[in-house]
C-alpha cells in the first residue's frame, strides 16, 4: 500500500490542534518558543515509551502514571529545564503545569501529559509557564512547525514528519509528528521527544504494539554519543477521525516510516555532527550478536574519529567487533564502505585507499560488516565525533552557568 | 612490610639483561629504537594475562600457546607494526621471529614470549627484524631505559617502575617493569604491554594468581576511551635469585603497587589527555554494581567533556549512574568533587560552584559517588576527553598512508 508524506506535522491528521507560546524559561533568548500544547478535539487511544534511565523526570513518571490510567487528550511540553533531579518540589510542579492544562481545557488530570526538556537539577520557572497556559487553550490551531519549535533545545532545526496512505476500505489515514533533541547527545540540555498523532481508528492494544515496534527500530537504533536522557519520551495519540473500520499492516509500516525519518534528522542534527552513518550488520549467530557488534562501532570513539577525518579505517571497527561480546571468527569478517570491500575474511582488501576514502567522505554512508556465521542482522543510524563537538560540550558550563544567574 | 621504590626498572632483580635496538619498523623516524629483548640467565617461571577481544594478533596467539607449554626465559618485542588482522602469514612473522630469539639465546622457541604492537592490518617487514636478533642478544646488558623506549608508539614518555622489600625471611626481593600505550586509547597504533620482571623465588601457581589480582585492581580498572585492543599483554617473570625462602602476602601488594603506578602512567600519558580523574564509587548494592556506576561514568563522553572544560557537571555523572545498570535509589544518591559535595540525596547541594569548579580545574582529582544502598565499592582510574584528541586521532590516517606508502 502507498505511504505518501504530506504537510503539517501533527495538524495533518484529523482533529488535532496545537499552539505554542514563549513564557521566557530559557532566560537567554527570552523570546522563544518554549511551552507547547497538542489537543486532540475527539476522544482517544494513547500509548508511550519513556527512557530506561533509572534517574527519571518528574514530568516523566507523572506521564507514565497518567496514561496508564487515562487515554490522553493533550500533551503539554516545555523546553529549558528538564524538571529532573528536583525532588519534591519537581513533582509538584508538574502537577501544577497538568492541572492548569486539564483547567483549560475541561480534562482530567490523568488526560494530560507533560513533557519538559533543559536543564537539570533546577526547579521550574513554575510562575512563569502556568499563568500561559489558559492563553495557549484560546490559541488553539493549525501551527506545526511553532509547537515543533517550542520543544527545541540544542536542535538546530524544528524536526517534523507526516505521512498519508489509503486503508483497505479505501479511507485516507494521517501519521504526524514532531520530534527534537540530538539523540541524547546532550543530556543536560536536550531530550529525545518524539509527539506522534494519526486520525486513525485503532485500539489501545494495537497502538501500544505497533508504537513499540517503530520505536525499536527507529530511535532504539540511533546512537550519537551513547549516552541515554532521564527524559527521553514517545507519545502516540489517535482519535479515530479518519472513520477506517480496520488497521492493516500499513499503519505499522507509516508509523515505522514516520519514526525513522525522524530518528535520522535527530542524527544529522547532533551537535556538530558532519555524518550520518549507517553501520549494518549481518552474518552474525544471532540478532542480538548482531547489536551488540553495531552498538559496539557506533559507540566506539575511535571509529567515530576516524570517520570524522575521512578515514575508511577497517582496523578500528574490527577492533569494536572484537570486544562486543558478539560471537565472531575473524577470519571469517568482511567489512564494507558503501560496498566496496575494506577487509575481507579479517585480511586488508585489495580496494584501493583512495576509492575507501572517497566514500567515507560522503556526509551519508552506509558501513557494512559481515560476520558470515548466521542470519543475524542489525542496523544502527550513527554519527562521526568532531572536535567542536567536544568543543561544544566542554562550554556548555559557561552556558549553563548564565542560565542559572539570569 | 615496608616497600621501597628503586630503580632500573625491569634490570633491577637480579638475573635479568636486556637489549634495544632501532631496526626501521616505524619507516618514519627509522632512527627510533622498536625492537627490545628481555632475559633471565637463570630458570623462570611466568604467568602472562592477554586481551579478551576475540580478534588476537598472531604474537598474542604464540606467546598464549607457548608459555601454555614453557617457563618463559625471554621476551621479545617490537613497536612500529602490531602483526594483527595478519593470517597465516602474520602467524609464520611472529614464529620467525620466536625462532630466531630462541637460536640466539640457545632456548626453545617454547620459552620465548614474542609481543608486537602498532600499526594493524599491514604484514610485518620481517626481513628487517629477524637478522637484527642476534646483536640483541649479543648486547645484552643492563638497559632499562633503552627497552622502555623501544616499545613506545604513540606514548609521550617511556614509562617503568621498580621496588624492593624485605622478605619474612630477611632476603630483598626486588621486582621491575616498564609499560606502554596510552590505555586502549588507539588501537590502530597503540597497545597496552606491561612487562615485569622478578627476583622472588615463588611458585608457578602463586605467581599467576598474584598476577590476575594485580591485573585487576589496575590495568582493569583504567579507561581512557573505553576501547580494547587485540594485542593487550601483562607477561611476569620469576627468576628466583633473590633467595627468598618463601613469598609473604608483601609480595602481592608490592606487585599491586607496580602495576597500579604503570596504569596510572598510561592514563595520565593518553593522546591528549589534561587530567586523570579517579571515580570512587561506594554504596552500591554490590560491587558489580559499583563497577557497572564506575565505567559508565568514566566511559561517558559528555562526562569526559566536561571535565575537559573544568565543569563541575553532576548532572552528567547522575545520568551516566542511572543508565548503567547498576541497581539506584535516585534520591539517595550524593556525588562530590574532591569530597565537595555537589549533589545530595538526588538534588543540588548548597556547595558554590566555584568551589565545585576548582576542585574540576586541578589535573588530578577525585569525583565520589555514593549509591547509599549497600556495601559494594569499585574504583576506576580516566581522563578527560579533549578537542585535541578527536584532531589527533582525527588525522592518524594521514599518519598511517605515509606509513604504508613509505
Amino acid at each position: 500500500m502507498k505511504i505518501s508524506e504530506i504537510t503539517d506535522g501533527v495538524c495533518a491528521p484529523k482533529g488535532f490542534r496545537t499552539a505554542a507560546v514563549s513564557c521566557g524559561i530559557k532566560k537567554k533568548g527570552a523570546d522563544r518558543l518554549d511551552l507547547a500544547l497538542i489537543y486532540s478535539d475527539h476522544p482517544t487511544v494513547g500509548a508511550a515509551v519513556f527512557t530506561k534511565n533509572e534517574v527519571k523526570a518528574a514530568p516523566v513518571r507523572l506521564s507514565a502514571a497518567n496514561i496508564k490510567a487515562r487515554e490522553p487528550r493533550a500533551i503539554i511540553a516545555n523546553s529549558g529545564n528538564a524538571n529532573a533531579c528536583t525532588g519534591e518540589t519537581g513533582r509538584q510542579n508538574a502537577e501544577a503545569m497538568v492541572a492548569a492544562t486539564a483547567q483549560a481545557l475541561g480534562l482530567d488530570p490523568e488526560e494530560v501529559q507533560v513533557c519538559s526538556t533543559g536543564i537539570i537539577g533546577l526547579n521550574m520557572p513554575i510562575e512563569r509557564i502556568v499563568p500561559r497556559i489558559p492563553e495557549l487553550a484560546d490559541g488553539l490551531g493549525s501551527n506545526n512547525d511553532d509547537v515543533a519549535r517550542a520543544i527545541m533545545t540544542s536542535d538546530t532545526k524544528p524536526k517534523t514528519y507526516a505521512v498519508e496512505y489509503e486503508e483497505s476500505d479505501g479511507t485516507k489515514v494521517r501519521i504526524g509528528a514532531i520530534a527534537k533533541g540530538a539523540g541524547m547527545i546532550n543530556p543536560n540540555m536536550a531530550t529525545m521527544f518524539c509527539f506522534v498523532t494519526t486520525d486513525a481508528a485503532i485500539s489501545r492494544e494495537k497502538l501500544e504494539s505497533a508504537t513499540k515496534t517503530a520505536v525499536d527500530q527507529s530511535f532504539n537504533c540511533i546512537s550519537v554519543d551513547g549516552d541515554m536522557s532521564t527524559n527521553d519520551t514517545v507519545i502516540v495519540i489517535a482519535n479515530g477521525q479518519a472513520g477506517n473500520s480496520d488497521v492493516s499492516d500499513t499503519f505499522q509500516d507509516a508509523l515505522n516510516e514516520v519514526m525513522l525519518n525522524l530518528a535520522k534528522k535527530m542524527v544529522s542534527d547532533g551537535e556538530r555532527v558532519t555524518k550520518l552513518v549507517t553501520v549494518r550488520v549481518k552474518g552474525a549467530k544471532s540478532r542480538d550478536d548482531a547489536e551488540k557488534a553495531a552498538r559496539a562501532v557506533s559507540n566506539s570513539k575511535l571509529v567515530k574519529c576516524s570517520w570524522n577525518g575521512n578515514d575508511p579505517n577497517w582496523g578500528r571497527i574490527i577492533h569494536a567487533v572484537g570486544y562486543s561480546g558478539a560471537q565472531i571468527e575473524e577470519s571469517k569478517i568482511s567489512i564494507s564502505f558503501n560496498d566496496l570491500p575494506a577487509c575481507e575474511n579479517g585480511l586488508t582488501s585489495p580496494t584501493p585507499l583512495d576509492d575507501l576514502a572517497s566514500a567515507v567522505e560522503n556526509n551519508q554512508f552506509t558501513v557494512g560488516i559481515d560476520l558470515n556465521l548466521g542470519d543475524g542482522e542489525f542496523t544502527m543510524y550513527t554519527a562521526d565525533l568532531s572536535p567542536e563537538y567536544v568543543v561544544f560540550n566542554r562550554e556548555e558550563y559557561a552556558l549553563t552557568r548564565n542560565r542559572i544567574e539570569g
